[in-house]
């Protein structure tokens, strides 16, 4: 298995940045709802949605907010970080195949091992779809750990899709 | 099947408020990691979360985040509403078994169908998870429509569980 490690509040610099990429798929939509309850028929109902100002079905937009806590919880600073606080501000939508990618940057350090990011998703057009700040309490010792597997998924129908 | 329905701008009141609850299990824990790719031991690794600050896994906090979102998109004011800001503050962790409710209120009316809800979480023992604000862009027609079904989701076993 791969290791996943972390970024001391010590070693972490102003301008330092990461980032994270993932495509949206139709099987993510529905397990968001099914983790949320979130029904709303923008995200599970092609009809609705290919009626609405969307013009198709889109992500729920605090899949782009899970996103961003990935690329702080994961990578910088990554595991030990405590999150604080998250900022986001919704551009666009998010359609099915649109691939995100997550830029997470250091603008301050600040005293108690705090530290605020600045957080930029963009799609695959270079449109700007989330922008947000982070506050985090960065950790102060190393971690390098096995990363954790991921569970198998399964989707069964559901008698949507019409 | 229920019906899911909204309430418009010129409907929703200074006031107005709407709750939302949800037990964290340990599969929604999975499930979120297989969404997000947040892999992070905290969440998924019972001896590394045993020996953190946490004592024991704990939820993915942006999981209150969609928790949030669902009270917005799916109660209030429901569909047809355009999430455009939400900002999170992370006062708790969330443990396998926590009850959390979600509470929003309308806090202010702004032009242009603009409108701001206070947001906050608390958990079974009244202890504040989250607190935050949400700007939305309520919908201006009615709305009533068969709430859509969600996938039976199955998990297999990954060889974490140490």
């Amino acid at each position: 298995m791969p290791i996943i490690g972390n970024i001391t509040y010590d070693e972490l610099e102003i301008g330092d940045s990461a980032s994270y990429s993932r495509t949206l798929t139709e099987e993510e939509i529905l397990l968001f709802a099914s983790i949320s309850g979130d029904v709303n028929p923008v995200h599970l109902d092609p009809e609705f949605a290919g009626k609405s100002v969307f013009k198709e079905r889109v992500a729920h937009p605090m899949w782009s907010g899970a996103l961003i806590s990935t690329a702080v919880a994961n990578i910088m600073p990554g595991p030990g970080t405590i999150y604080r606080e998250q900022f986001l501000k919704f551009l666009r939508p998010i359609k099915i195949g649109d691939i995100l990618t997550v830029t997470i940057k250091v603008t301050e350090k600040l005293p108690r091992d705090r530290v605020l990011l600045d957080c930029s998703v963009i799609n695959q057009n270079n449109e700007h779809v989330v922008e947000g700040t982070a506050k985090v309490i960065a950790p102060t010792e190393e971690i390098r750990i096995e990363q954790p597997a991921l569970p198998n998924v399964k989707l069964e129908s559901n008698g949507n899709g019409k």
